[in-house]
C-alpha cells in the first residue's frame, strides 16, 4: 500500500477509535455529573462494550499494517510535524496495547469496578479486611499485567509506564530521595499560622459565582468549557472547545477557589491543544505528571500567590464581608500554611508530596512482594508518623483514605509529585522569559502566562514524549526538584516573615 | 448452529449495538442539555462514528444468520414471551433497516445536519427561499429511500412506518378526515376565555421548585429521573432507571408545568418498562404515537383537568401568589381555552390536530410531487386560513416554524395527533376499570393510573406492534377519533357553562 493511502487510512481508523474513547469519556462525566444514581448498572454495561470496541479498533493487526506502510513518512517528514509525530506516538501506543490480551484488559476492568464497590464499603466502615480480598486480586491482575511486558528494570516500570510514558522507577526514585529528607525537615520547621478565617459561613451560591468570574478571566474561549460541581473533582475534555470542568464546592470553607484553579489547569492544557490535533491520538498531554504540573502551576504558582490575590483579593472580600478584617498578608499566609495532615487529597503544598512518596513506595513493595497485604495498615501508620509525625486513627483515614488501588490504579500515585516538582522546572522558564509576568497578574491578566504555556506546551499535545516535552520547555529531560524545593523553602521562610500569626 | 445458542449470541449482539446507540443517546442529551457551543463539531464526529458502528453490528448479515437460526424459539415459545418477541420484532426492525445501503443512511444523516444549520438561519430571516435547495435535497433523498422498499399503497407508508409501525397512510387520512371538519366546527364554536392571568411574571426559580415537587409526586423510583432546563423540551432514557425529562423555563408564563408534566409522560413509559427489556431491542415503546398518547396523558388527561388541580391548585397559588385572586374554575376555564393560533408547539388542545392535519396532508404532496416545493409557502398560507381561521405575517412564523423537514424527519408529524386520538381510546379504558381515578387524582395519588398504565402498556415496551397494544389496552385495533373528539366537545362545552369569563 501506499504511504500516504496508508497515513489517511491509518488517521480514519484512529480517529474513529478516539471518537468511541471519546465517548466513553463523555458518559463518564455524565455518570460523575448528572446521571442519577440508578442509571449505574446500564452505565457499566455501555461503557464495557464501549471499551471493547476502542480496543479492537486501535490494537487489531490491522493498525499494525497500516503503520508499517506509512512508515517511511516518518524519516522523511520533520520530526516536529503533526504526522511524523502520529506515526511515531501510535506505533509507542499500538506496541504497548496489543501486548495486554483483550481477556486480561476486560477482567481487570470487571476487578477494577468490584474492587471500587468494596472500597466504598469498606472505607465507611474502616474495616482493611474487607477491602483485603478485592486488593489481593487487582494485584494479582497487575502481576499478570506485568507479564505482558519485557526489558523493564522493575517491575514497577511498565505500571509507571501507562501514566509516564518512558519513565522509569529508579529514575522516580533518585528525585523521591532527594524530597522526602528535605520536605521532612521543611515541615517540621514551619510555623503554626492562623487560618481560623478560613473556616465558616461561605455561602456556595457566592462561592459559585466568585469560581465562575475567575474562570472567564483565564483565558477559555467563549462557549468552550464550562463548570459543575460534583464529589470528586476532575477535568476532561471531548475536543479543545468542549472542556469539562468540575469542582466541590463546601459551605464551611473555601476550597472550591483552588479546587477550580486545578482543574481550570487541566482544562486550559486540553484547550491550548492545537486543533490539528483533534480526533487524532495527539490530542491530549505527554503524562499525568505534565499534565498535573500545569493544574498545580494554576492553583499553587498562580492561585497561591500575591500577584494572583493583589487583584482578587478585594474582590474576595466583597462577595464574603467575614473576611473584610483579614488583610491580603494574612490571608495569603494561611493559604501558603504548612501543616501535617492525614488526608493526602486536603495536604498542603509543602507536605503534599510527602503522602505521594509514602504511597510510591509502598506500592513497590506491594509489587515485588516485599510487604505482606495484610500488614499494609499497619505499615502505613508507622510510616505516617515518620514522615509526617501524625497518627492514624483508623484505616478510614490511613491506607483506605484513596481511591486508586480499588480499581487496580497502581502507578499513578508519583505523577501527583513529579507535577509539582516539574512545574517549578517549568515556572523557572516563565520567570526568565516573562519578567513582567508578576504585573500582569497583579492587573488581572494572565494571557502573557497563558499565552506562553500554550505556546511552549498545550498545543503539542501528545507530540513529544514528557522527556523531550521537558527538554523543550526547562532545557533538560531530567526532573530536577532542586527549584521546587526552593519554592517551598521560600514558601516556609515566607511563613515566618509575614505579619505574625 | 443450535437455536439456543444462536438466541443467546443474538442477544448479546443486540445488546451491544443497543449500547452505542445508547451512548448516542447520551451524548444527544448533553449537546441539548449540558455542551458548550464549541464542543459541537466534535461531537458530529462521535456520533457520525457511533451510528455507523451501532448500524453495522445490528444491521449485518450476521444478524440475520443468527435470527434464522434461532427461529424456531418464536413458534415453540408463547407469543407474548420475551424471546419470542425478541426475534418477533427483530426480525421487523433488521428486515427494514438492511434495506436501506449504508451510503444512503450517511447522506441522509449529513444533508440532515446540513439542512438543519439552514433552517435555522433561514427562519431567523423568515427567509424560504434560503431554505428551499436544502429543502429539495432532503426530499430527493426520501425519494431513494422509498425506493429501498416494495409493496407500499402510498409512497408516503414508508415514511410513516418509520415512525408507526404497521400503520399505513390511508389508515391515517381516514382519521384526520373525520377530525377536521369537526375540529374546524369545534374551534369556530369556542368562545373567548380570560387566560390574562396566565401572563405575568412567575419566577423561574419558583416554576422550578413547583415542577420539582409534581415531578416527585409521579411515581418514578428514587435516584431514577432528572430534570433539566433546556430550549427545546424532549424526554430521553438510558434505562428504566436513567431517564432524563428536559422542561423550559419562561419567566412571563406557567407553560413548564405542561412542558413538565408531558415529558414526564415519556418518562414514566420509559420508566416502566421490564427490566427483563432492559438493554434489548424491546425496550421502549411501539412507537411515537402510542408513546405521545402518554405523553398526552399526563399532560392533558390528567394536567388539565380538575381533580389533578383540585390538590394542585392551592399549592400553585402558594407559590405565585398573584393566582390568589383567581378561583379554581378560572384557572381550569384558562388552562383549557380553545384559541387559534399560528405556532403548533403553542397550540392549545383542540386547535393542535389541525396544525397536525394541515402537515400530513401537506406532506404527502411534497412526496407525491402534487406540489412544488416553491409554492409551499402560499399553500401553507391559505391552508391555516382555512383550517384555522388566522393570517400567517410571514414565513417563520408559517412554513418554516417546525424543525422536522429540515432534518428530512416527514412521517413524523401524524404521529402527534394520533397520539392525541389513542390518549382517549386508552383513558375510556381507565374511566371503565378505575371508576374512582378522579378521586385519587383530586387526593393528589396519581398511584392508581400510573400502576393500571405501567401494567396494561409501559411495562411490554416494543414487545407488540402498535395495533397489537391498542388491541390489547383499548379492544380494537383501530384508531378511533370518536373518544378524542367527544373529550373536546366535552371540553369546549365546559368552556361556556364554567364562571362566565
Amino acid at each position: 500500500m501506499d504511504k500516504h493511502t496508508a497515513l489517511s487510512e491509518l488517521k480514519q481508523r484512529l480517529a474513529e477509535a478516539g471518537d468511541v474513547a471519546k465517548a466513553a469519556s463523555v458518559l463518564g462525566w455524565d455518570q460523575r455529573v448528572t446521571m442519577p444514581a440508578g442509571g449505574g448498572p446500564a452505565r457499566a454495561e455501555v461503557l464495557g462494550t464501549l471499551s471493547r470496541i476502542a480496543h479492537e479498533t486501535f490494537a487489531s493487526p490491522e493498525t499494525g499494517r497500516l503503520l508499517d506502510a506509512a512508515a517511511p513518512l516518518e524519516d522523511e517528514l520533520p520530526f516536529e510535524s503533526d504526522d511524523a509525530s502520529l506515526i511515531r506516538v501510535t506505533r509507542r501506543d499500538w506496541e504497548k496495547e496489543r501486548r495486554v490480551p483483550p481477556e486480561l484488559s476486560a477482567e481487570m476492568t470487571r476487578e477494577a469496578a468490584r474492587g471500587h464497590q468494596v472500597w466504598i464499603e469498606a472505607r465507611k466502615s474502616s474495616d482493611f479486611a474487607a477491602f483485603l480480598p478485592a486488593l489481593r486480586r487487582n494485584v494479582e491482575l497487575k502481576h499478570r499485567y506485568i507479564e505482558c511486558f519485557e526489558d523493564f528494570d522493575s517491575p514497577y516500570d511498565p505500571l509507571l509506564d501507562d501514566y509516564e510514558p518512558g519513565m522509569k522507577t529508579a529514575e522516580v526514585k533518585a528525585v523521591f530521595d532527594v524530597l522526602r529528607p528535605a520536605l521532612t525537615e521543611l515541615v517540621a520547621a514551619a510555623p503554626d499560622v492562623d487560618a481560623s478565617f478560613l473556616e465558616g459561613d461561605f455561602p456556595i451560591d457566592d462561592q459559585r459565582a466568585f469560581a465562575d468570574e475567575v474562570i472567564a478571566t483565564l483565558g477559555f474561549a467563549p462557549g468552550a468549557v464550562r463548570l459543575d460541581p460534583t464529589v470528586h473533582p476532575f477535568c476532561t475534555s471531548f475536543s479543545n472547545r468542549d472542556v469539562r470542568l468540575t469542582t466541590r464546592y463546601q459551605d464551611h470553607d473555601l476550597e472550591s477557589i483552588w479546587s477550580t484553579l486545578h482543574e481550570a489547569g487541566h482544562g486550559l492544557y486540553a484547550h491550548g491543544n492545537d486543533d490539528s490535533l483533534l480526533r487524532s491520538p495527539l490530542a491530549g498531554a505527554p503524562s499525568l505528571g505534565l499534565n498535573e504540573s500545569q493544574s498545580r502551576t494554576w492553583e499553587n504558582l498562580v492561585g497561591r500567590q500575591r500577584p494572583f490575590w493583589t487583584y482578587w483579593y478585594s474582590r474576595l472580600q466583597d462577595r464574603f464581608p467575614t473576611l473584610g478584617s483579614v488583610d491580603l498578608d494574612r490571608f495569603l499566609q494561611a493559604i501558603n500554611r504548612a501543616e501535617p495532615g492525614l488526608i493526602r487529597v486536603d495536604a498542603d503544598e509543602t507536605t503534599y508530596s510527602l503522602h505521594i512518596i509514602l504511597r510510591f513506595e509502598l506500592e513497590q513493595e506491594i509489587i515485588e512482594g516485599t510487604v505482606a497485604l495484610e500488614d499494609l495498615p499497619e505499615v502505613w501508620n508507622a510510616r505516617m508518623r515518620d514522615f509526617l509525625g501524625v497518627d492514624v486513627p483508623d484505616d478510614a483515614h490511613g491506607v483506605l483514605q484513596d481511591v486508586h488501588w480499588s480499581g487496580g490504579g497502581m502507578g499513578y500515585f508519583p505523577t501527583y509529585a513529579l507535577g509539582n516538582v516539574i512545574s517549578l522546572q517549568i515556572w523557572q522558564k516563565v520567570r526568565e522569559e516573562l519578567p513582567d509576568v508578576d504585573d500582569a497578574l497583579a492587573a488581572g491578566d494572565v494571557s502573557p502566562l497563558g499565552d506562553w504555556l500554550r505556546d511552549r506546551i498545550y498545543r503539542h499535545g501528545r507530540k513529544f514524549t514528557p522527556k523531550e516535552m521537558l527538554e523543550r520547555v526547562a532545557g533538560t529531560p531530567r526532573i530536577e526538584p532542586e527549584p521546587y524545593l526552593a519554592y517551598l523553602r521560600d514558601k516556609v521562610e515566607g511563613l515566618r516573615t509575614l505579619a505574625p500569626a
